[in-house]
Order: structure tokens, then sequence, then C-alpha cells
């Protein structure tokens, strides 16, 4: 896709701090981090959500998750990761891509992070409950 | 593991909502949740961080967060989906969970979900790359 700018990354037509590349992904670094070692990893096939992705991209985008992970908490010398992919709704560029983010205690992410809310009840959320079962297909 | 929260819902010795059995993650709704439809998938077996994950359930865990995806997007007719994983950090229960999470334009995560920074330049940019670099593993 010649309009995608991670397609452009993987092709080599866009440039990008690479730190990763595999047979089915490419991982580089964001270019404005949530901390500096934050890492994104995208297949090199245009898949738009991890929904999207072909069953078998999805053990070897995953391991090299597991890799990533390791790596930018080696590099960074961070105890912690934070794995995340926003699909549709917050994905600034339509090609999947997982971040990988070094974390520390005491970063100042926690406190935003997750703004929880609660359930009214057991009954709202055996309600919740029953409607994602009905709506999952094998 | 007798203290682990997530290993006693598994064992069904803890009461969640669940969504979804499978041979080898369990769903059920956070009870806490950034939205309702909010879904936690773990491994049944106690693993604490996704770089833990043996390779053999990376495909099982991952293929059942897509399906999840869909599921909670059609049952709470939500256009999107946000994925993650916090490792270690921020990680309330030391169990390896998936939050699944449907989400709308508009719904109140954005502004404040990525607190963007820059990099320096291209110096700062390639010397963390090249730290990655050197800290991954085959």
């Amino acid at each position: 896709m010649a309009d995608c700018l991670f397609c452009r990354v993987v092709a080599g037509a866009q440039p990008a701090a690479r730190v990763l590349e595999e047979e089915h992904c490419v991982a580089f670094l964001d270019t404005r981090p949530l901390f500096p070692g934050h890492v994104l990893l995208v297949p090199r096939d245009h898949h738009v959500t991890l929904a999207d992705l072909p069953r078998e991209l999805v053990e070897p985008l995953f391991t090299t998750a597991q890799r990533l992970c390791r790596a930018v908490q080696a590099a960074q010398d961070a105890p912690g990761a934070f794995v995340a992919m926003n699909n549709v709704v917050s994905q600034s560029v339509p090609h999947l891509h997982v971040h990988v983010v070094p974390r520390r205690p005491k970063d100042g992410l926690r406190g935003f992070f997750w703004p929880r809310r609660k359930y009214t009840g057991s009954e709202e959320m055996e309600e919740v409950a029953a409607a994602i079962r009905g709506a999952l297909r094998p």
C-alpha cells in the first residue's frame, strides 16, 4: 500500500530507527515515544487490526513481541514493559502495530492510565458477559 | 498457585463473569472496567509476563484475543478495541492478562492516553535503537 506509512517503513521508503528485521515483521522506534525505547512492531504485510491478522502470522508476531519486551527492558534498564495495540479507535496509522514500551515504577504513567469504572452490580456484569458470549464465534 | 487471584478464577475458586473457556485460556470481565465489556484473557497456567509465556501458548492466546476483539466490539456496538498487557510495572495481578477493551470515538480515553515525548534528534534515536539491537537475543 503506497499510501501507508508503515508499509513505506517496511519497504525502506520511509526512514526509521530500525531495531529488528524478521521474515514476517519489522520493529523500529516510535518517533514520539511514551518513553525512550518505545518500539513499534509491525507485520510486513498490510493488515489493519489484530483481528485482521492471518492466523499464520500470530505466532511470529507475538513471539517477536516477547523478544522485544526483554530487549527494551534490558536496553533501558527497565523492570517492566507495556504492550498494546489500538485497533481502529486511537489507531493513528491503519497498519497493525504493537507498542512495546519500557516501564519503570513511578514513571508517571500509572495515575492516569486506567480510569476505572464500576459495574452497578453482578446483574449488569452478567448481562454484559452474556452479550459477549453470544457474540463469540469459533 | 493458591495465592494467585487469576489462578483461582481459572480453577473456579473465585467468582468471575466468564465469557470464554478454552483449552489453554479463560476470559472473564474485569470487575473495574475502563468501559463495560472490558475483558481479561488469561492463560490457564500461571505465567507472569508476556515474555514468560511458553511459545506453544502464544498462538492459542492471541488467536483467542482476536476472537475477543470481534466479540466485545459486536456485543458493545463499538468500532474499535484496545488490547494491552502490563508486564511487572502497573501489573496489578502477577498472572499474565490481556486486556481487551471496546473503544468508541470520543469515549474520553484519547486525550490522556498517550503523553508522547520527543527524542532530541536522530542521534539520540539511533543510540537508543542500537542499545535495543544489542540487547536482542534470538
